[in-house]
């Protein structure tokens, strides 16, 4: 059959990101764009909170790009919360068509992947992709609630409150506002599940979807990790981005220095608490749009991978003995050739 | 902008159906591929039946169209199950790479729609379907254990146990096996939101965003409903479809006898205790390929229009007092010109 990897062409208007008193706490604190320090973003419940910053953040990733509304064909979007609420309620008062997506914390790129895919093949001229995820909501739905102070284990991710917002544009059209930055390739992930059945170590679970997409993509472009300045997952944590450095060394593909994960970058590990590091659909979606597209629209980075894996059980499916499934969507982003025209 | 309308080249390979008991019994009965009277699949709990159901149609999908897993691009599925497990679980033994969608009961249409751009655009030959809902694991995740013997409101609907998956292929291409069945336009629904907040009552949440596709649709396309045999959507229900029978006519688009529910024929109203009528992401999947794709292939029907509907509420948020958002997202669906070579 053809193969998996898809040429694209699309490029990235502007991206937004909201998060919580935690992540601007963090070493990359300084480059979200909006933040309620008590997460509550002026609502009632941690649910509408979530909600509340994917409509702030695709709310200002418009106003960075000098896009109307009118002007975006579709959106993905998608989170972590029963049913997806977060996205289905945050983008509500958006007259734009809708796509819902479950990918748990693969979401964030495969929305990307979707809408370069529609921009690419000219469907739409703009598409947006917007993801988030909320400590406490996430905890009470897949845990127990922060109140009870129930005791982490040394693998537990700490769920990113946060949310990421992008506006993708065709690379063949002008805009009057443009990042530079470039989806080239894309590579979607295959489900893949290796018999972990602990909620407590994701990462161990979705380590292995990350090397089968890695390395498919590495076979299929003829490619390998040298031409890349940066491989970055999210969100795999210190765990299994640990594990996932040494199955591709065993695999051939030694990935060294340029190997990151956005669950280990955004907390301070030390200062900050978080175990294993961050999680969620919105930790990837910020950790791409405020640290690594500024970093490309410089020129600090040239080529890089993103991928972002997610873990695809329930609590239910988990308490009836069940092992996790995962996978993980492959993204290759170039920085603009002459430096873009504004960072959005 | 351009407008959202979306003009596609693609045809069902093939379409394949597994039900429960109930659907079995009721008026299709006969035209379903697989049936479990127990609606156990064979499976310890409701949750792995729904996946074995998704696994065991889309192998049946595969089988009618003499058509290799390897030669499938790339899958797009989805069901009722928080985390979406009854696709990640049904579809992992698969090695095809999987894209996560929730939409409730409009992902049966939304990822037809997604596999019809991708093939349509060449992105690959052959993409997949399937969607699925069980009632048992549904009354238990979004009501309460059937056991409990709760009385029904009479809005209720029932959520239809079963799993409908389709292949898709590029029009352009030749393939062993086809309907003949193609799929030429495509219209993403906007999410909306008009005050409902009884979950009881999905049906009245949906027809507005029902009503608001089929009249962007009118207008966009020129075309009007006498254009059509069959306008379908799934699933209002009988108290829903009545909403959107009344809403299309104070537009000036009165739909008539071409128009129908997906969930008002899959059971039969008087004998089967459905009230409301039938629901859920396997309904309008299981009456679209064993109902409406057979009678498009015959040439019973020349020219449908198909809406797949969903609520995209959660239990959550209908206790924390939100109202119910939903879509609703179309395909103009055509008839062989000269007859199918062999339905699938």
């Amino acid at each position: 059959m053809e193969k998996g990897l898809i040429d694209l062409g699309a490029i990235f208007l502007s991206s937004a990101t909201a998060v919580g008193r935690k992540e601007k706490d963090g070493p990359l604190g300084e480059a979200f764009d909006l933040c309620d320090p008590d997460d509550r973003f002026g609502c009632k419940t941690w649910e509408s909170a979530e909600s509340e910053m994917q409509r702030l953040s695709f709310n200002t990733a418009l106003a960075k790009a000098k896009c109307e509304e009118e002007n975006v064909g579709a959106l993905f979007a998608g989170d972590l919360l029963n049913q997806c609420v977060g996205s289905s309620y945050g983008l509500l008062s958006f007259d734009i068509p809708y796509f819902g997506l479950y990918g748990a914390c693969s979401t964030c790129a495969e929305g990307l992947l979707l809408a370069s895919i529609l921009v690419s093949k000219g469907i739409y001229p703009i598409c947006g992709a917007v993801t988030s995820s909320h400590y406490c909501a996430a905890e009470r739905q897949y845990r127990t609630p922060v109140e009870y102070g129930a005791q982490r284990a040394p693998t537990a991710q700490w769920t990113v409150t946060g949310a990421g917002a992008f506006l993708i544009g065709d690379a063949e059209r002008d805009f009057p506002v443009s990042t530079g930055v470039t989806i080239k390739r894309g590579l979607p992930g295959i489900v893949s599940e290796k018999g972990i059945n602990d909620a407590n170590n994701m990462g161990a679970a979705m380590a292995p979807a990350a090397l089968d997409t890695l390395v498919r993509f590495f076979k299929e472009s003829g490619t390998s990790p040298e031409d890349y300045d940066c491989i970055a997952t999210g969100d795999l944590g210190f765990e299994g981005g640990s594990i996932l450095e040494d199955l591709m060394r065993a695999e051939g593909y030694p990935m060294g220095d340029r190997y990151t994960d956005c669950g280990q970058i955004i907390y301070d590990r030390k200062r900050q608490d978080v175990h294993g590091g961050g999680s969620g659909c919105g930790c990837s979606a910020v950790v791409l749009g405020s640290h690594f597209l500024p970093r490309l629209t410089k020129g600090e980075l040239r080529r890089m991978l993103f991928l972002s894996t997610g873990a695809m059980m329930s609590p239910d499916s988990i308490k009836q003995g069940e092992s996790i499934p995962a996978v993980a969507h492959l993204l290759e982003i170039e920085a603009p050739t002459q430096g873009g025209t504004d960072h959005g």
